[in-house]
């Protein structure tokens, strides 16, 4: 069997699973588990930033916590590994919404790409580097709202989210 | 060679297709794939409708049939599985476009996560619970429609689409 | 070990690659990684287009370089094998932007579905036959541009791009 092919389809899966619990960690605003997407020492470049991974959570929260909700929704997960070191790069658009809906600060959409190093210490991958690449923000405005609907499963940033429910 | 992280990649990629099945079921309005990603006693929760797979078909039918197409695109893709259930959650978007074009309620797009109880049975993993978590609703109004164009190849809910093309 | 499943899990992750390469190859402009997707034979219907490989880079590169920047977002993929052939479609969705903001011919989103029929030759999978289908288009006016923001990392063209960092 072709146990280095193997090998390195469980890595790209690992490092492709780190990149969805960011985007989770986020949505539920649950810093621990953003926390621990990236290395202590990890140098986070955002649209406005750049700092270590503590600073960053320090910084991100509030902004985050600021909208009403969000959904990191990714797609395109191209990686290149190179020992224990590697490059990934991922395709995504966030979407923002928020009080007052009007208000076009608080309801956008934007496209992004998190370019990172990752690095494989002790058998684990996580987040050495990130450069989240802005591409493009459509400001969403009072005729085109990011409206909720009450009439079936929402989403919820605590217990409450579906997320959560027992699976027994 | 770690026969178990192995055995998780194939589950996880078997359970990743069931999602896509589903979506490719209804874009193209093939009901009976829809119907094959659950199993029969399944309990989905929509926006508006809760009931089992069966009643959950002849509901949504109907209302996906009231559109000119749709387009289910999915992008993260997150499962923790224990033993024969697993947890999964999926992000995506929903593109609706329908007459008339400036009619909102049959052009919009909608952010949602499915969040679904897996359960494998005989070895088959299908979904035992849905929640369809409607995150947003975007309405497109007459100023910026969903515009068909006809130049190149063009989607068909049958046999004309270049899905079903041979690949001998 | 289930090793057929496991080399067609190494096959789909192959073919999705090459997906993925293309969408980085248009989006950061690179040619010659749009060719090596396509087998040189290989027919591409695109709208607006019908024509091999090479005549396809030649009609695509003035197009792709008339916008300021442009990104493939990709998800849904879902490959049938069968042999040396295989059967791939990918969702997706492609925001194009450029001057002046309110052409809407120069700033539109735009869901498409690649359907391929893919093709292993010498153990290589790459395109041997692809329809671009174009599902909708959404043109971006002047109220809601896909604006750039800069004060923090931005994609780029050429080697500025963080994509093309040292890993090291």
């Amino acid at each position: 069997m072709k146990k280095r092919e193997l090998q390195i389809l469980l890595d790209k899966q690992e490092i492709y699973e780190v990149v969805l619990r960011y985007c989770r960690g986020i949505d539920r605003v649950d810093m621990d588990l953003v926390r621990s997407c990236y290395w202590p020492k990890a140098v986070d470049h955002h649209t406005g930033f750049t700092g270590t991974r503590d600073q960053y959570v320090t910084w991100v929260e509030p902004l985050v916590r600021g909208f009403t909700g969000t959904m990191h929704l990714v797609g395109n997960h191209l990686v290149e590994i190179e020992g224990n070191v590697a490059r990934s790069e991922t395709y995504g658009t966030a979407y923002h919404w928020g009080e007052p809906a009007k208000d076009s600060r608080r309801n956008f959409v934007s496209g992004f790409r998190y370019v990172d190093k990752f690095e494989r210490r002790k058998g684990v991958w996580r987040i050495a580097r990130r450069h989240a690449v802005r591409e493009w923000t459509l400001r969403v405005g009072e005729e085109q709202r990011l409206e909720r609907e009450g009439e079936g499963p929402v989403g919820s940033r605590d217990s409450a989210d579906p997320l959560y429910l027992s699976i027994d």
